[in-house]
């Protein structure tokens, strides 16, 4: 039994629990972590349905059938061509599994043009959310989604290093050209491609946190925001370093930079398995409101980290979800001066049997 | 009134055409064609809320908030902090707006998480898709739109007529490494971003369509389907070509070209106002099957392109949608030889007053 399949036979048991009867996921991460078989979002019809007995059904478009069954352990695919009207072929599916009036639960990414359609054709079913039953399963990662996570921070952490290299020749460089120059660096350590668009936030701009890149040129003091990471083996790194290239930083960024050092490493050092999300939140945000930035650090401390850059554990203040072994997560808070600079340093972190390990190593001073 | 109001207001006029209250949209296309921000879709709520009459409001997570100020002519932005509950907001908002109880057309990639909160907040709602007003009015492209388009093919075309000068340097080469130099020439060449993950697909590779790009190194004589585009201003570019770098192609090779170009060129050539999108797909496939590869052309003809790379109007049999002037759409036949090769050519065109234009002018020679 390969993994995808030893996933889905978990998730079955896990359906069984919660009382539900199917789970139905289209081209995103859930479809790959059961079925092995990967693609993004799109407009044809192409669900993977899983009841809580039996095997999965794939209902794909014809032009998909090859790559399906070449990356997937699923048998029973069943395809429609550009012409059909891909509806019927899934009332079938429904009606065949008996759970037309089912409690089915749906990818919590699935587009709404597909949810009415599934209303449409499961008209007495009841409608839930494919996290109730993926979330905790996804959330704790095996051996193999750590080994790829580690790769994918160690070139993240390749890759930080040499842009810290730049120093001086570094200035006069559009925030976009180096952007572009760190994603070349990152195919060219490995990654299959980027976890997002690459954020290099210089000066003021650092301050706007999601900011992505401008036309900007980086100047000599400047505290440039650079955050980025890669994929590898499906699995994604996130990492974040606050850098002066050259010159001196304006006045009032060593403090705020000292505070964000101090909180982003106490944060890290409670990671351990029993503890809140929430409670890492508060660590991170009671040393940086202690030191006076606590107006100024305005988002959550982390976020989970897998198949999808963003999920489950959210490091926030209300997420009483309790640590466990095995969970990955952004620990990255921030200080965001409007028009002056902006400072954040995020490093993702494993929950271990009895505590923690860091996923990036390259040097955290400015 | 800028563009983005002024489409505002035509989609106020469409909602109360369809007799629906109100437009909800998500981080996507739909938002930025009538805002003006952009953003990728995300896990926290970010929606633009439009009622019938009045403005529209965003209710947005606070860190997003100088963005969307800075980018967008929506005065009324209500936010929310990390840490709050911003389905209580989303609830408000729609109370305020009067529409708890309304007919609420909801984006069509609105994920299944929202659509769900949005049911608890609107419990005496019924909902439909933003398609339903906006499809028609983003159908129909205008200048400054088809202008953006036009700039982006020209780009398209400038990295078709470079990739094809490698002639034997190309062979070789993997595929990924192929696919990555034709990215590196899109942005030299002044595109923001790829449309889409490059298609390279070579020997028995471009049998597959959606193919991305391998390990497989191009050898002599192999067709290699090339597939890409950029984006320039929001709007993209899709083109295609197969190209033999060098050496004999494999027996049958050009009489299935000779069918697929000739099936592509009187496709473009039958566009015009008033003929159904149906009628085109039937001319290309006429051709190809007339030839004898029938049961090979294994997809539509082709799609609309846009603020997305596919939406409507798709080319496809059945769909009777009458062409007008200002739309956009791909003509991509293909024949596709399984374990052999692929062949697909395709560019995109505008539909004008009196016929047609092409966006793709580099050559569809092998």
């Amino acid at each position: 039994m390969n993994v995808f399949e030893r996933r889905t036979r978990a998730c079955q048991d896990a359906l069984a629990a919660a009382d539900a009867d199917a789970l139905i996921c289209f081209p995103a991460e859930n479809m790959y972590y059961l079925s092995g078989f990967h693609a993004e979002p799109m407009e044809r019809h192409l669900f993977f349905i899983l009841a809580r007995e039996g095997d999965p059904i794939f209902i794909a478009p014809e032009l998909y059938e090859g790559q399906i069954r070449d990356a997937s352990w699923v048998e029973d695919v069943r395809t429609w061509a550009d012409g059909d009207d891909p509806r019927k072929l899934v009332e079938n599916v429904l009606i065949d599994l008996d759970i037309v009036a089912g409690d089915l639960l749906v990818d919590d990414q699935l587009w709404a043009r597909f949810t009415q359609d599934l209303r449409r054709a499961a008209p007495g079913a009841t409608f839930g959310l494919a996290s109730t039953v993926l979330a905790p399963l996804r959330m704790r990662k095996d051996a193999a989604e750590l080994d790829a996570m580690r790769h994918a921070g160690q070139i993240a952490d390749t890759v930080s290093e040499q842009v810290r290299e730049l120093g001086d020749d570094a200035l006069g460089m559009t925030e976009a050209e180096l952007a572009r120059h760190i994603e070349n660096l990152c195919i060219d350590a490995g990654g299959d491609a980027l976890s997002f668009d690459v954020i290099v936030g210089s000066g003021p701009n650092g301050a706007k946190p999601h900011h992505r890149h401008g036309d900007r040129k980086i100047e000599s003091g400047d505290p440039v925001v650079l955050d980025f990471g890669v994929f590898a083996a499906h699995y994604p790194s996130d990492q974040t370093r606050t850098v002066v290239f050259a010159g001196e930083p304006p006045e009032g960024f060593e403090a705020a930079f000292s505070a964000v050092k101090a909180a982003q490493e106490a944060a890290v050092e409670a990671v351990e398995p029993g503890v809140t999300a929430a409670s890492i939140d508060r660590v991170a945000r009671d040393i940086i409101t202690e030191a006076g930035y606590g107006e100024q650090f305005i988002h959550r401390t982390g976020h989970g980290v897998g198949l999808n850059v963003h999920e489950d554990p959210y490091i926030v203040s209300g997420n009483e979800t309790e640590l466990e072994p095995g969970m990955v997560f952004s620990v990255e808070p921030g200080v965001y001066l409007d028009g002056e600079f902006g400072i954040r340093i995020e490093d993702l972190v494993v929950v271990t049997e009895d505590g923690h390990e860091r996923l990036n190593h390259s040097p955290r001073e400015f």
